[in-house]
């Protein structure tokens, strides 16, 4: 292994790899990324794996943790070339290491037919914030400020299949930053894979508390029509969290935007307040990979 | 989680799960089940989710370690019951939880179509030995013996396709006795997923030797008609292991059989010497699952 990695002591190549363990808190977390699901066929093999990656490093992330060391698997459609397979375990292993989280362990196999969909997995470990503090979904409370992180919506290019959703930046230094400065004021995380509606709601439910968004507030990337389509196109990877902190509008160091755009109140569910004072139930805007 | 696992901070639901770090040096390892690669259309899902556990565990086992947590994900064909795909968790739990492992995280997902093939992974993380000692495949040494664990071949009913490859029992407590009694005089071990052959060959390039098998020694499973079959039909998952000790035929507290079946000399490569002293490379005999 690289030394740029000394907790590595055996690295892939054994029935197991042996790393040596943290002193903090361990975070982990698995995901995958499946053919004509998460990705079209086509797609180039070295954003198959970026995104794939990218992924579970944006869970750990969400929880303020810092990336550790990570295991992938590929199972790869009958006839996929042995080229292909070795770029695609290099695209695996230097996107990992790209977000300081060297590739330990890792397994490919052969689907049974040459129509079966890519499908690879990457699990990530990484270690909590030196304070200790691990940001849960749990933790938000009434009177929070509800925070967001960059621009939301279209990610995903419908005509072409590409998109931010292959090139996004995990979040690992806008939320390092946010435990560095606020510390446990930061009360509850999520990254945005599944839309904002959906996934503060998930915040809602987790904590027990009713999070209500003002929809003119919602930051929309270019091109991006209304805020409906930004809190429900989903796959953003930005950062949804809740504070009672004032979080400042530009991560000074960064450069990332935050934006408040909500309040954390009693009671249960996710709901947008628009132009007249309307209320809209968000919890099912946004999408279900599954 | 069940308070049995108290290193256990956070379980499954957040973006990650949290653990308290082991004393020692952390195993990880991960292994894919994918149907009709290996285990037909039609094996009961307990089954099929009690391989995929086992697979990973039985590599915990190869290097001395004690399971620990585990993660897991599931890709399911289009059309997937979702009774199924509860069942299919329960068992995934169950069976971690069986071997002392509990699952902490996991992602279900959708295959594009109805005859996208199920696909399994699990993620195992276990604690090397009390003694610190990690057994690779890379401490073979001349003049060690070589045992094996039980006995081999006809795993896989090639009528039904169900068998011992299904139902086998990782090799963790044959493992732990090894290292409490002979301690690092275990110099190099691995789990026989490929075959006795492919697999003895992969320690004797790790470690840079020569093993050399005896035929008639290799113990065999009821009804294997010969050495060969024994030795390249694969997915036995009994421990293959060298030691300077002289290991007994038979583990005093489980009743597991142990039978020495040759020797590690200078050189490299795997041989079988049969009956007149004929020697077969045995590099070859057995099978890549990839």
């Amino acid at each position: 292994m690289p030394a740029a990695f000394p907790h590595v002591v055996l690295g892939p190549g054994d029935d197991c790899a042996a790393v040596r363990p943290p002193g903090g808190a361990m975070l982990l977390t698995v995901d995958q990324v499946i053919e004509r699901r998460h990705f079209v066929s086509g797609t180039p093999l070295d954003l198959v794996a970026r995104k794939a990656v990218a992924r579970s490093i944006s869970d750990l992330a969400a929880m303020g943790a810092t990336p550790w060391c990570a295991l992938a698997t590929g199972a790869l459609p009958a006839g996929f070339a042995q080229s292909d397979a070795d770029a695609l375990c290099v695209s695996i292993k230097n996107w990992a290491e790209h977000w300081n989280c060297p590739m330990v362990g890792g397994d490919l196999a052969a689907m049974p037919d040459a129509a079966s969909p890519l499908t690879l997995t990457v699990t990530a470990i990484g270690v909590a914030h030196a304070s200790g503090h691990v940001v849960t979904r749990a933790g938000a409370k009434p009177g929070d400020h509800v925070y967001v992180t960059g621009a939301l919506g279209g990610s995903f290019d419908r005509a072409t299949g590409m998109g931010r959703h292959l090139t996004f930046e995990p979040r690992l230094r806008e939320a390092a930053w946010l435990l560095d400065t606020f510390g446990d004021r930061v009360h509850a995380m999520i990254d945005l894979s599944d839309g904002l509606g959906r996934d503060a709601a998930r915040i809602a439910s987790a904590s027990g508390v009713r999070i209500e968004l003002d929809a003119n507030a919602i930051p929309r990337n270019e091109g991006v029509a209304d805020w409906r389509a930004a809190a429900g196109d989903g796959e953003d990877y930005e950062l949804l969290f809740t504070s009672d902190a004032d979080v400042p509008d530009s991560i000074p160091s960064l450069g990332t935007p935050i934006r408040r755009i909500g309040t954390v109140r009693t009671g249960s569910g996710c709901i947008a307040r628009i132009d007249g004072g309307t209320l809209i139930d968000l919890t099912g805007l946004g999408w279900d990979h599954a």
